[in-house]
């Protein structure tokens, strides 16, 4: 399917009715002013949807959002940064209704409107003392702003906020979806991946929408894969105002299907954006496995080439090593046969037959030089494929991630350990 | 069971009637004079069991190696460095097979009393021109020289050669076994690991043997992980001849249970010797999880922890940062609940009940400062427990795996490819 989508400016507040805020209140550090706290808001009622990591250990704010989720539709979001609010036990989810609470308060809805969201440190208490100060400007600075502001206060070592939002015609009405994403590191798929909100002015029920996002989330984020680490805060949530004034999207008609296909485009964009912004990443790399007996064999294999250290090492260096993407193959414990298997990168045969292929080293390694790039592995022994987005590992990664130590000293000056 | 080891001099050739030689033939450099071939003899015929990477991509030497050991006693076994022989296909079973040929006509043996291994890249045929005229000089060069010419020739990325031997008296006759390991790469478990080389006079009949063998790579080979990377050549072969002059050592008696215990003592150091000499390791960490409801359960949850980019990223950083294990205690797929995990690095509360423990952070930064700490997982849970050796990952582990570009640069002046 290939509908006309007009590209629009903004992300989570670009569609009709949908009002952001962001405020700086010194949670990612006390003493420079990076937005750190942030709201979307409907003017209407909404119907929502979301998913969660599959984390067992989960933050507050997951449960708390959950919870919310299951009582009616969400009407607004508040999110911070810098700190997860995750292993913070009963304390957490006192600080995360709390944030709800006073959001609700303000907003003169029910605290079950409000979802939340943290992503930062985990194990360390949320500094409620400089979060519930910044609730009430936070909400008289709501305003039509196209959501930049959001996108922007919720990163943490994200390198630049990541929004995207399209507008296309469903049934003679001109409908908007938008959305942003935060996340670079701790993340790996099986779950719904990151922090990721969506709003859009389509009028759809809460069901059939749940049935979108599950569906859509799958094509997207459960595809990519940064260094294979489940975070503990995932959650994508998305909310439907109505607004565009069009009439009710009725499941598994056509203008349902319209709708999912643009869903999937707007997560799928939002969901690539976030494996180019991986915590020091240099390359994107398109891994698709074809020719499997089944669809869990082809994903078996995208997830174990996609997860390998020494694949991800090698990508790199430059290093177009063929041979380690084939033992990656071997041990996912997928069906495949050695002797049948065809490897692709950028389009030239690496390996055919489990082989060296002819193809000149040089070529191999232009390619892989390029910041993004495809690699195909055909298995031939059936027909199902599976396709994901992964990136290189590099020493700066380690670097980067050796060390929270700095989190930990402020928390003792805030008194919270 | 404490049984009084002494521990004596050398590795695979420590144990009464076996030889060994090494030579250089230069696979791993046409230019240097480094060992890369290998060879170890029983002057006696012998038992011998095998476990074999469970990689679904396997060397042609793992495959020549397990037909040879369906057949009976191995006698010899001939290694090399530098050429993994994997991903060559017919060519490959061809170069592996010629390899036992020309040992077995030198020696008088027969050709399936001969093992083969190869250690090294991965998708370049052998350099068999080279291989080829240094087995005639290898079998003449065999002698009682302990093995550690042997442990020498066989390491590929590892900083030094790895070998223990033990003797101990079993029934009245003193019994050795001694053993060599190669592997810093490449290194997880679920699978026997790496090339680990093992011999006794112990008599113990071959089925026997077997059951030994899986039983203790179970509780050393299969309990270390690297990189998370399962290799193509993954070998463990233990030779005994009987030459200790005991009589058969009987399946389920006594003196199975302490040659048992025996060979998991020499296996357990060799797979701990493989961890400390991991690629660019700095620490070496002991995890042991507790109280898991069954064993699965542990072994995931160690697993996982053990595997985790970012839990091995902070103990590269020396940062005892017990969210990101119970972030991966979490996505470990083991039954866990959050609120009843305790962590304990160094004998020292850093979790209790999934929330901080009251050790001041500089007690726990000074346990993870060291080169070797342990880490306790208790899941108070049930009562089945788990216990994993792993190291941390380093920048330099990365950069050391950037590129195998120079490998590809000999073959072709070699003609291989």
């Amino acid at each position: 399917m290939d509908l006309p989508f007009t590209r629009i400016k903004g992300g989570v507040g670009a569609a009709t009715g949908f009002l952001t805020s962001a405020t700086s209140c010194g949670i990612k550090n006390p003493d420079a002013k990076r937005l750190d706290l942030a709201l979307v808001y409907s003017e209407h009622p909404c119907s929502s949807a979301g998913t969660f990591t599959t984390n067992r250990v989960k933050a507050a704010p997951v449960r708390v959002s959950q919870a919310h989720l299951r009582k009616g539709g969400l009407r607004a979001i508040v999110a911070n940064s810098g700190n997860a609010n995750a292993c913070t036990g009963v304390q957490g989810i006192h600080d995360a209704n709390a944030m709800c609470d006073g959001v609700a308060r303000a907003l003169g809805i029910r605290r079950s409107e409000v979802g939340v969201c943290s992503t930062g440190v985990i194990g360390l208490p949320m500094p409620m003392m400089r979060v519930e100060p910044m609730i009430a400007p936070l909400v008289a600075g709501l305003g039509p702003k196209n959501g930049a502001d959001f996108a922007a206060a919720i990163i943490t070592s994200d390198t630049r906020p990541k929004e995207t939002a399209i507008s296309f015609d469903l049934g003679g009405h001109r409908v908007r979806i938008g959305g942003c994403v935060k996340g670079a590191g701790m993340i790996s798929p099986s779950m719904a991946t990151m922090l990721c909100f969506i709003t859009t002015d389509a009028n759809i029920p809460s069901a059939t929408l749940r049935k979108a996002v599950l569906e859509c989330v799958e094509d997207s984020f459960n595809r990519i894969t940064i260094d294979g680490d489940m975070s503990t805060n995932d959650t994508v949530l998305v909310l439907a105002n109505g607004a565009s004034g069009m009439p009710p999207i009725r499941r598994n008609g056509s203008r349902c299907r319209e709708f999912r296909h643009a869903l999937r485009q707007v997560m799928l964009e939002l969901a690539k954006s976030v494996v180019r912004d991986g915590e020091r990443v240099t390359k994107f790399v398109t891994v698709r496995v074809r020719g499997a007996r089944t669809y869990l064999d082809a994903k078996k294999v995208a997830e174990a080439v996609c997860k390998s250290a020494l694949v991800k090492s090698s990508w790199n260096g430059g290093d177009p090593n063929w041979g380690r993407i084939l033992h990656a193959v071997g041990y996912s414990r997928a069906r495949i046969r050695e002797e049948l298997v065809d490897i692709h990168i950028g389009g030239k045969a690496a390996c055919l037959g489990g082989l060296q292929a002819a193809t000149p080293m040089e070529e191999l390694r232009a390619v892989v030089a390029k910041p993004e790039f495809d690699i195909e592995i055909h298995l031939n022994q059936g027909s199902a494929e599976y396709t994901m987005y992964s990136s290189d590992l590099s020493p700066e990664y380690i670097d980067f991630n050796r060390s929270e130590y700095a989190y930990w000293k402020q928390a003792r000056k805030d008194g919270l350990v």
